[in-house]
């Protein structure tokens, strides 16, 4: 089963950023937006077990955290995916670190982490200057916090389900 | 805020569910396929870290149980919706009634309790009476152990996102 590991900003957030979704991202009915903090790996439904453990206890050494949006930005020239910039801060970089290492399972990212959240992706390159041009116009400063992150799975039509959520610093 | 609070079953019956909520659910791609103990009841984002709480208990004061998908079946002549039938087994029928008493968030339910994973709804009555017509052919008899359910919310686009997971009874 593919499974990958997320962010889901506010509800508010969210809100702002499906309203470009829904016309800029393919993706728009299959999850809601998002910040990945470890993208799609394959592992059996007994290997997770132990993924959610681990997953527990990296919420458990990481404190809730100030999520900042900063700008709208762009993958170009790698890709036409165009999203809005979240700041790399040490608590979103340990996070990354500590599930995207050669232990960990799925290993390494295969990306540097430049932690976002997706407009629109798969554009034209016509559709993308087009795009970004009218939201690089636009304040999309937003502060909020962070106090959880979710371990989620793929269905066979793409979709993902969350199948645990993880509390930040939380004691048990 | 709308709320609600929901089992997603293992992927295999979701993957099962899914082929036939993507003909006849308009719902399909705003929710995984699910089995609902709490209906939608709106709550403040304050509201809700005590209502978090309260079905942190209440998970904790249950054990894991199995789920047994017995039928397909109707709600008709109250609508037309179209759906598995699942056993109401008395770790189900406590569920549910933990949540929705006068006491709690939200009230009592508006509906008897007939736990189901909806297939198709919103179907005119000829649509009805073909596809309950093929699917009633079908042996959809399925076991599986049930060990988590979600608190969700939903967004402005009729979307649902996991706010939290609750494992059954683990003790903290």
């Amino acid at each position: 089963m593919n499974y990958g590991v997320a962010i889901f900003p506010s509800k508010q957030l969210q809100d702002k950023v499906n309203s470009y979704r829904k016309r800029y991202d393919p993706n728009y009915a299959l999850i809601s937006p998002h910040i990945t903090l470890k993208y799609t790996f394959f592992a059996t439904e007994v290997e997770i077990e132990t993924i959610a453990e681990q997953l527990n206890n990296i919420a458990k050494s990481h404190k809730p955290f100030k999520l900042n949006v900063v700008k709208p930005s762009t993958f170009q020239p790698v890709n036409n995916t165009i999203f809005f910039k979240v700041e790399l801060n040490p608590e979103l970089e340990s996070l990354h670190k500590e599930m995207n290492h050669a232990d960990f399972f799925g290993g390494p990212s295969p990306y540097a982490f430049v932690p976002h959240i997706t407009i629109g992706q798969k554009l034209s390159d016509d559709e993308h200057s087009d795009v970004l041009g009218q939201i690089r116009m636009l304040d999309v400063t937003h502060e909020e916090e962070v106090d959880r992150f979710h371990l989620l799975y793929q269905l066979e039509n793409g979709s993902w389900t969350v199948y645990e959520t993880f509390r930040l610093g939380e004691e048990e």
